[in-house]
């Protein structure tokens, strides 16, 4: 046991330090890297090699705990929900069956009821987590598959129609790799238009479904993002849901980002009528600031996710309890609701809800300075606590302004710390902003707008 | 820094106490728990109610650190792999692109190099680290129905005649979900006689090729296990691999268990063969140690991963390096390739090698005991650490078997604290022993079967 507590003890030292010291580490390394990961050493390396493997691994690698890390919707994890993963990997159980989880089997169960009833499901609604939106995407494509075209058991292959799905220009890509994965293409989405706020055009939406069927095509579900990866968009649900339900389809809300908006009673009304969904995606990993990867999808009736996805295992004894490996993507699974129901018991709800709004007024202020600028320009309003934008002076053609952002880009990180990332936008680039880090000031903002200033009046002042 | 230098103290306390303390806490707590895990408190908890909640969910979890947990494939997981998770947990890399995880997907990429190699694999070959066996077994099957039948962007519908794939009785139910998750339908897989070790009968194999094929259905794959679930048997590879080339079927190996053989010089004859799978499931989460989850699906080809998986996200940075998140069938993802590579540089090929032998050891101590008892039955002769048996007394009906056995499960359980599984295997139940845990000694096996022979005593001796 000395041993144990010895080593124990220099990481705890090391994490440590590297929290004590993050905003001295820049939040975007140089992705070449300098080590070499050489894997296999003949004879176990001592502690002290270990150490210092460990801290140039920490060197090289991204570091979105820097306060000026506002460039992607990674966010700086809760304490609790790191130290939760220390728990849950020690006692390494296995979410594939109660046997091997009995308490965080039945923890996930309840959360997720809880959590499915502030997205305003009734008793009915169920779910499971996985490791990730990506997954939480194609469960809830393949659910729908199956349930209306009854493909578990036999497969595809008799269909004469080709089933399609319609989405927004800005839905995330994992709706292409659910829609390969599914067997069903992933040509087969259908892209609907976005409107100036970014978000998806329900007239056009409802014009493409009108197309698709008299194409002799199946549209039979249609995406909604709440909170797009880009601009942080959120779709009119309520719409979409009125058009789901006038054309039979099946409604999925991926809320990844958005759904945080439950803990919020000022803003969750930008998420309203997403009870209406067949079924969600919800990643606490981002806006709730859970360590990654911590997703789930839900579904309006848990009944429909048995019937279209278990897959009995007959190595598992059997049980009232239905075993979350039957009826998840995945078998073997690490307990990710720890950390998740840790951080809520920590944190709380008005924790949280304090968060979402810290996050909000940072986001007016950073917007409000975007728009004081006539050489910025914002790509539209924001719906949740993102700014995308880019550098516009009138000089500049239309052409070169995708390398002119991307030097601001490089300037505002290697002169100020500040990583914006820089995303593609109705074919454009932009940078953009996600104001995650409660660790973020008002002064880190007028600190990055000074930079970009300097960088104008140098160019074109 | 105060508070979070406390409670990281306090959690390291508790953990600590928790290790110490493993072997009198029983391996499988009541699975009817005690506590409610309601989620959601207005305000967040203080430390101490942290801190006693959490000794509660540990009290009522699985501990496969109990030295006489020898049910399921769930290891003890190795220190450094869990102070590992702890690191990059804190730092909350995601491996969706190189940009927000520079370091670890470099070190991805070069690990899983060296091991491809060990697989027997040359430069050519490549592959993703996924949350799972189960995901490495799906993915490894849409990259070979996409090779096959070119279905990635189009999808199925276009298939005139039913796909089907082959896998022996003993395979992994991961199978049939990954043929229900990608169109196949879960029906469509064709069930391979064992032969009396429990191993794929190649004869058999062959045979069913014939007579789908006849029958105008397509087999395109073969899933050849190397370390079954239940018996842990590893499939002749090298007839496998015979047959697959002659009739052009993808060979999938699902060495998820099996895999490990890799770092034994005595025993990686026995997955010989493996180098001509078109693809391998591999879990260090199993019998390499490492906290779960960490498994990886490896492809012969790399090419063929990218040609008939990849989806391209227009909102990361282009590059040379391809970004893991658009070869994975996952996408934001945890840096589980962190704690794989720690555990190889603490304990080394020989310390792997060595751990591989100790259970050998014991599994054969254990086969021993069984044999030496007229009243019990070997499944077959162990290819790994599992010795799978049952209690089979001369006086009791066949049809009595099953409930006498459970009823041996649980006074082991009750009376020695030990924890053998309970699984199904040629439609019976048998008792299985899985001796990956190093502290498990020989004095516990004795101490096994003095429990056993009294158990016997009492009812017929």
């Amino acid at each position: 046991m000395d041993a144990v507590r010895e080593l124990s003890a220099s990481i705890m030292t090391l994490v440590l330090e590297m929290l004590g010291h993050s905003s001295e580490r820049s939040p975007l390394p140089k992705q070449e890297g300098t080590g070499s990961y050489t894997p296999l050493p003949e004879m176990g390396k001592t502690r002290d090699e270990l150490l210092r493997n460990i801290e140039l691994v920490v060197q090289e690698s991204m570091n979105p705990l820097h306060p000026t890390y506002i460039g992607h919707m990674d966010s700086i994890p809760t304490l609790i929900s790191v130290l939760g993963e220390w728990i849950s990997s020690s006692i390494n159980n296995n979410m594939l069956s109660l046997e091997m989880a009995p308490a965080f089997s039945r923890m996930e169960t309840e959360v997720i009821r809880s959590l499915a009833k502030r997205f305003g499901y009734d008793d009915q609604a169920g779910g499971v987590m996985v490791s990730g939106g990506s997954l939480a995407n194609i469960q809830a494509l393949i659910v729908a598959r199956n349930h209306f075209f009854n493909t578990k058991d036999e497969g595809l292959t008799h269909l004469n129609q080709k089933p399609v799905v319609l989405a927004s220009e800005a839905a995330h890509t994992s709706i292409q790799k659910a829609m390969m994965v599914s067997g069903l293409g992933a040509s087969q989405v259908i892209s609907v238009n976005l409107d100036h706020h970014g978000r998806m055009d329900v007239q056009d939406l409802e014009q493409k479904v009108k197309e698709e069927k008299s194409k002799g095509r199946v549209p039979f579900a249609v995406i909604a993002t709440a909170g797009t990866t880009v601009t942080g968009s959120i779709d009119p649900l309520q719409d979409i849901a009125n058009v789901a339900k006038k054309y039979g389809l099946w409604l999925h809300a991926d809320a990844a980002y958005g759904g945080a908006l439950i803990f919020s009673d000022q803003y969750r009304s930008r998420i309203a009528g997403i009870e209406h969904a067949d079924s969600i995606t919800f990643n606490p990993q981002k806006w709730m600031y859970v360590a990654k990867t911590c997703a789930m999808v839900l579904f309006q009736k848990r009944e429909s996710l048995i019937q279209n996805f278990r897959i009995s295992a007959p190595y598992m004894n059997e049980s009232d309890f239905i075993n979350l490996g039957e009826i998840s993507i995945q078998g073997t699974r690490h307990a990710e609701i720890f950390k998740l129901w840790l951080s809520l018991q920590h944190i709380g709800l008005r924790g949280y809800e304090q968060l979402i709004h810290h996050g909000y007024e940072l986001t007016a202020h950073f917007t409000n300075e975007v728009k004081k600028r006539n050489y910025l320009e914002v790509a539209c309003e924001p719906d949740v606590n993102i700014c995308c934008f880019r550098y516009k002076p009138d000089q500049v053609p239309e052409e070169q302004l995708d390398q002119l952002n991307q030097s601001l880009q490089q300037t505002l990180l290697n002169d100020t710390q500040t990583f914006l990332s820089f995303p593609v936008f109705r074919g454009q680039r932009w940078l953009r902003a996600v104001l995650l880090n409660p660790f973020t000031t008002e002064e880190h903002i007028q600190e990055i707008f000074r930079q970009i200033d300097q960088f104008h009046q140098e160019l074109y002042g």
